[in-house]
């Protein structure tokens, strides 16, 4: 439906159509909860906007109720096809953006992700987070600052990924904790460990969203990713991650939309046998080295 | 949040957030099929409005998820709680008349509601659809025309509402074909049938949307209505209901915003051996009649 359509449509037409909104917004005059109201009555405006602009015909309308139902009737305990849904029409990342705003050279926050679990092990400076998850070792280290330059000691640091394969632990049902640990930045605010590098891997796409996806000639594959979520006293939670300088899936597009370009970090390559930052012999391995300085804002009165 | 809250919103922070936008519309620019390509976009902008304008929090985009997951589970080959949550929120309504544009004197549609079944037994003109299904016997008769007011004979008038228990047949497990039927209009257009005369009931309000209408003061209950799907060559399908005039859920509000105010209809109520207009002996019930002329806008071209 073009502009010149939707002006064409008649005078008469255009206020039965409006009548229909203020009616509807009006039957949530009464909530009591005022924030609810505002967003009840928000979504009507929006929603009905949406139908009236793209003239929604009722094949459509069916079409979209079976979406959400089907999207229902996949998700369970292990699968969540509404937030993938969310995910990858970017308004997970438009909340993530909404409740993080730039705050001077703040580290840039990303999405959560579905694979976060409570209680991974914590390990020591310099410790090791795969847990027997497969893939290429990598060294990352950095400083956890505040927006002034200060050291944040003692900032928690809850780091997970994707094995090689592309499965995060929770994805395996035997049990395992691997690849996801936390640890404390030391007191000049230093921390690293190691991790594995990371590799794209696709969200689950055997669903409706991943029809959708198809349909609409989208790629499922999220560009290559470590997750970081850092805590410290009086500075706002920061939950990120680190993207792979040069990986292909960067100009492909991240099915996500989470990256930014200032997460976006150089990944070097070592060669098997080159010397480790902390000496530990990886015999005929080759590994990866980075580097990400983060930057904590202050909470927000 | 208030305007001048979303004033505050720094230029580079807005920045941020329009990027995002722009980076979900583009991702869709490869559709092949170019109105799916159109709703995505169109969704996506829509949706970003909304979660921008109202700033929505972690918390709530949490809610929401919950939301449509219990809405998802809760639906079955019996409940369709995502249509349910359309009716609410006038989306089902907004689609009915943005397909159905107002064309003259034409008769306004209105939503179509779950519960029609094809095959409902033909019945003569004068005939009964009430099929064993319990309440007051209504006469309702009513002639069909263009909107030149040319009558259109063999027109196929599909009719179904509920019982006085506020239940159609489709709702109970014993496969009773009750409260519904088809019949077709004379050489001179005109109808008449006797029904029940339609009493308000409830919307399914045992899950997430009664819910959500309960946490906005808001009534489940639909007003009064009798179903109508008139269909006659070479004119525009008519799906509609008629309203009970004076039924005091017109005031409250019908919960799927259905109603107009010119299918509200005089429900005229006779005394119990009143005579019948077609000499039918109802013993001792009281009765109803009421009348319903139907006007077909040309199909469009």
């Amino acid at each position: 439906m073009t502009k010149s359509t939707i002006n064409s449509i008649s005078p008469d037409q255009r206020a039965v159509e409006q009548q229909l909104v203020d009616t509807v917004i009006a039957s949530f005059d009464r909530t009591e909860n005022a924030r609810l109201k505002q967003l009840m009555q928000a979504l009507t405006r929006h929603l009905h906007d949406f139908i009236r602009e793209v003239r929604l015909t009722e094949n459509e309308w069916d079409k979209a109720i079976e979406f959400l139902t089907a999207a229902g009737h996949i998700t369970d305990d292990k699968r969540q096809e509404f937030i993938l849904l969310s995910d990858v029409l970017g308004a997970s990342m438009q909340t993530v953006a909404v409740n993080n705003e730039t705050i001077g050279n703040a580290t840039e926050a990303t999405v959560f992700g579905p694979f976060f679990l409570e209680d991974a092990p914590e390990i020591p400076l310099g410790g090791d987070i795969a847990g027997g998850a497969a893939g290429r070792p990598c060294w990352v280290e950095g400083t956890v600052t505040d927006t002034e330059g200060r050291p944040v000691p003692n900032a928690r640091i809850e780091v997970w990924e994707a094995d090689d394969a592309g499965f995060y632990d929770a994805q395996y049902s035997d049990g395992r904790v691997a690849g996801r640990a936390h640890l404390f930045s030391d007191e000049q605010g230093k921390y690293s460990f190691w991790g594995l590098t990371p590799t794209p891997y696709p969200i689950p796409h055997d669903g409706p969203v991943g029809k959708m996806l198809a349909a609409t000639n989208r790629s499922p594959v999220r560009a290559s990713h470590l997750h970081f979520m850092v805590t410290a006293e009086n500075l706002r939670t920061l939950v990120t991650h680190i993207f792979v300088e040069g990986d292909p899936q960067l100009e492909i597009g991240d099915s996500v939309f989470g990256v930014k370009e200032s997460l976006i970090k150089r990944f070097e390559q070592m060669p098997a046998g080159a010397p480790t930052p902390d000496g530990r012999d990886l015999r005929d391995q080759a590994w990866a080295r980075t580097r990400f300085d983060i930057v904590l804002a202050r909470t927000r009165l």
